[in-house]
């Protein structure tokens, strides 16, 4: 007879943006009058630049003749991308990372969720709080995180790093030593970054300690300050106890095309076992590669051309990203984040819980952000909006605000 | 200090396509002047079909336009494309699949190598020798295998189900109770099929003793048989016991375009959880969706211009495995399967190791093929080849094989 794995009946609730699709359909249907203004799940609204699907209409024509027609990728993903991202986002960084290091995949949420395959089930996980929910959600799965307490909304086999106002949202280190360590910098969800000496920082504890850092830089292309790393391999000694997660989502729009990359360097060794070769056999095993036409349309955003229109993208939305933190500093809220980083991190207003702003917002302003709760229990009285609207959404939506 | 998973280290070798890749590069570079025929890995050759190609360039252009561009695909997939798959796989069958039971992903290697997932560790598992690798090394990999012993070649805590030219390639029912038992039908690598009695008869032995069936059924467009099952649930019970894999990968060559799905019925319940619900758990918390585009070119393999056009793809691929399995017979080889799926299983001349008749064939014939033995130990003795080639490569490596 057989047995499932219990440890998926242990989560509670459902996944964040489940539960507020779910409100955000239910109120849409009670009220087919209003028009919603959503600031609330991370998804871009911009469509792909010219450069993408110049290559992706490009890359289909090959797939529709027999002389140009490309089957299963190589498992690593192709070698014009993977050599590519060698190039222009570390070398040109000054960091040491080579091709065969690089895993190209369909998501950082995928990646950032099979990741923790690599690691004994009895490692202790450190997470940021408030935290992107799959690095905890993930490890629940495998039966890491110990049982959960309703009360404290905390799982007791995990560290919580709490990342408030009073520690500028830049997470200590723990008391308790942990084995592996996620970090995402510039942060999601408060917006955050850090500086290249606190991540050096962070490195030298993980060396120190033996721990691993998983390092989500899928934020990395937001960057403005000139002091934040873009690669945490900016830092020394990182080569033997970080893998850095990047995705093409947030960069380029890839959202819906699907398109990640995973750095895993040869120097992350073990109990005889090298990470690089495990994740390397992993992906050769549990999965198929992403598809030649989306690892093409990879490729172009390194062009000239494609990294021109993207640059105007991200500015673009940097650019709602000042109309949210100005509108609601003139507003008289709390905020922060929305610099290096398309996330602003609000403080309710009047020491309201976010879920209550959550549902006051949509009511009275009919506006969908994310409940800073949903991220975990020190983001109780923050908020979450998003800088991935278009202009005139994110103008309507911080008028509607003001006038609550 | 972090400790790996040291299952990872358990596995054996590496990845038999790898291997075989390894050693047909190396043979090409001390052999420049040779043309390799490759039968061996299960890559189609001819291009997207006109009518998918259609839809992607179609889907390109929404993406390049913001009224019309797509973000985030919902977890389970598009409505659109699951509603298709109900109506066109299932229903048509008169099976009973409801859209809500269908989730799309990126393929059927990734599907069968993360359903394991959903099952405690210490289930034991049942496969058929030979066996697709997957299944067993995704097992291996989450610990529920037990040891390897190099010399049987098979894992302690493993039921192996032979399937060999004694039992017609149909594997038993095993003397040890398994809780989770891999079938795939028609068969890779041994290319035969199941009839719909052999298959109801497993139904009711799952149902009987309780066990899940992971059903794989990749291969379901080659089958030309009226009594071979497409679908599991053609059979009565199926729904309590039976999650079914699907791809498009073979079906209409879109092994690099990656697309698949997989029913998990809600009428799977054990110890209190749902497996449809722990699937959508699963897919909503550690993926995130497979490419819009690609979504559209597989609801275009259902159009009428579709299908037509991906039956000729298919017909032509038979065609091959018509010469394959009749020229393999007039060159007095024994050779099986070839009918209801794209492969010919055939024995090695004079007891030959498979293996050893892999690296006679790619010297002497410059033909690629997959050793029997890399699937299993009684595989040992046989040969995969693949009717995926063009009609001309597989004449040319028939008569180099005839000729041998």
């Amino acid at each position: 007879m057989y047995k499932i794995n219990d440890n998926f009946l242990k989560l509670p609730g459902s996944y964040l943006f489940s539960t507020i699709a779910k409100k955000v359909n239910t109120y849409s249907a009670e009220h087919p009058d209003k028009t919603l203004i959503r600031l609330g799940i991370g998804d871009v609204t911009q469509p792909l630049a010219p450069a993408v699907t110049d290559a992706l209409h490009k890359a289909v024509d090959e797939m529709g003749e027999a002389d140009s027609f490309h089957g299963y990728a190589p498992d690593l993903g192709y070698s014009f991308l993977r050599e590519t991202i060698a190039e222009k986002d570390y070398k040109s960084r000054g960091c040491q990372v080579s091709p065969d290091e690089i895993f190209v995949s369909d998501g950082a949420k995928s990646d950032s969720g099979n990741i923790q395959e690599l690691f004994d089930v009895d490692n202790k996980i450190a997470v940021c709080d408030p935290v992107y929910p799959v690095y905890v959600d993930s490890n629940v799965m495998a039966g890491r995180t110990g049982e959960y307490d309703p009360e404290t909304e905390r799982w007791s086999r995990v560290i919580y790093m709490p990342c408030t106002k009073d520690n500028g949202f830049v997470p200590e280190f723990p008391k308790e030593k942990p084995d592996i360590i996620y970090l995402c910098f510039p942060n999601n969800p408060t917006g955050l970054a850090v500086t290249k000496d606190q991540l050096q920082g962070w490195v030298d504890y993980a060396n120190r300690i033996g721990a691993v850092i998983i390092y989500d830089a899928a934020y990395e292309a937001y960057i403005s300050g000139q002091d934040i790393p873009h690669s945490i391999y900016e830092c020394s000694g990182a080569r033997s106890c970080a893998i850095e997660l990047r995705s093409f989502s947030k960069k380029a729009g890839f959202t819906g095309l699907r398109l990640a990359y995973t750095v895993v360097p040869k120097d992350m060794e073990s109990g005889g076992g090298s990470l690089r070769d495990m994740w390397a056999r992993r992906h050769g095993t549990k999965y198929n590669g992403a598809p030649y036409i989306v690892q093409r349309a990879g490729e172009a955003v390194y062009s000239e051309e494609g990294d021109a229109q993207i640059r105007e993208q991200i500015a673009y939305y940097m650019e709602n990203a000042r109309i949210i933190r100005e509108g609601l500093k003139d507003a008289g809220f709390e905020a922060y984040g929305g610099v290096d980083s398309p996330y602003i991190w609000m403080r309710t207003p009047n020491g309201m819980k976010s879920w209550d702003f959550f549902d006051y917002l949509l009511e009275h302003a009919n506006v969908v952000g994310t409940p800073g709760a949903g991220f975990g229990p020190s983001g109780e009285g923050y908020f979450r909006l998003t800088a991935f609207g278009t202009h005139e959404n994110t103008k309507a939506a911080l008028e509607r605000i003001k006038a609550l």
